[in-house]
């Protein structure tokens, strides 16, 4: 199985390409830049020794892939998704992990995206053939990034129940991470209030590592 | 110290004013209804022995307390205040509790409240003298009720640090749980939303304890 990242040279995309490839999926690690992927590829090989990643531009990455991981920016999302909407395959998932968050200087500030979250702004934007779920967006980029195992629980939302299977079974792939059903897509609009609280958080006592656990649940 | 439980009959309140009693303070559990005040206290005292408990009407506990938790169904919460706007003591602080959801049969959903929360909806309707704070939303009712340890962090908000504070000091006392600063009102946004989101998680996985903690943060 092959799994895109779309954004795959930021700190988050980078994080979880690593993760996924040390689960041993192949993983296309894509940018706009073919050098930009190049080097993102080779600098988590230096890392982390022989994971199955490779580089590819995100057009080759979503015309090739049947699970795409959307980690761009919020702001270059609808850009992206109106140039790349011939590409995606029929059938295939997407998994938003963008949070609307952007920082006015040091100070961040949750947008109002006017279809209630990141995530239903991207349905509206898809191709219909193409399965939408959103998760991710709760686990800080620095704590992706590492190496640790995650040790918390993530929040799975999607536009079909087949969308969320797909997308936990995935996430069950990465050690320490409990991938939790939350039904439909509209629940994107608390997980991306929660990566907001995560970030208060993290600024009130002073750490980059802040994440969810749900404690009472047997799952 | 004092606190009131304006709604204390319902089974959260009921769980407040069993675990703050617990923890030496003295406890107003009030209700419209002198009698189902009356035996609320009764039932809890029947149940963990002596505690500080006393019956009130809504009206006695919010004239006679600094400290006030409101624990009543959200749609009721407008008229109680407007009812109650001249009987708040100056420089009051009052903890709101509630969650605007409603149960369409079996089916809970979210309110779309016009302020943003019911925290902010609470706002508008309270005196300025009168500080507020939201919390406790999270903690499913039926945990609070019961007489384990919470083991879980609770969230704060509030219209001022120093209602945030207060809260926080006063939570601090319950044994298990453990506050965190939240910063201003609009955050009950959040938190009203992860109610929500807990009693979505309940439902499918067949809990009634969803509840949360925050991995990665030293407090």
């Amino acid at each position: 199985m092959t799994i895109a990242l779309i954004g795959g040279t930021g700190a988050e995309g980078r994080g979880l390409a690593a993760r996924f490839a040390s689960a041993g999926l192949r993983v296309l690690v894509g940018s706009r830049s073919p050098d930009r992927a190049a080097a993102a590829v080779k600098a988590l090989q230096a890392g982390r020794g022989d994971l199955p990643l490779s580089a590819a531009t995100n057009d080759e990455a979503i015309a090739a892939s049947d699970t795409i991981v959307l980690a761009v920016p919020f702001p270059c999302v609808s850009r992206l998704l109106d140039a790349q909407h011939a590409r995606f395959k029929s059938g295939a998932l997407l998994i938003d992990v963008t949070v609307p968050v952007v920082f006015d200087g040091a100070q961040p500030r949750l947008l109002d995206v006017s279809e209630g979250s990141a995530a239903e702004h991207i349905r509206r934007r898809l191709p219909d053939g193409v399965a939408l779920a959103a998760s991710l967006k709760t686990i800080p980029a620095r704590v992706l990034s590492g190496v640790a195992p995650l040790d918390c629980d993530e929040f799975v939302c999607g536009d079909s129940e087949s969308a969320r299977e797909r997308t936990i079974a995935l996430l069950r792939l990465i050690p320490g991470l409990r991938p939790l059903d939350a039904g439909p897509l509209d629940s994107a609009r608390t997980f991306e209030r929660m990566a907001m609280l995560a970030i208060t958080l993290n600024r009130r006592y002073k750490s980059r590592d802040a994440r969810f656990h749900v404690v009472g649940l047997a799952t």
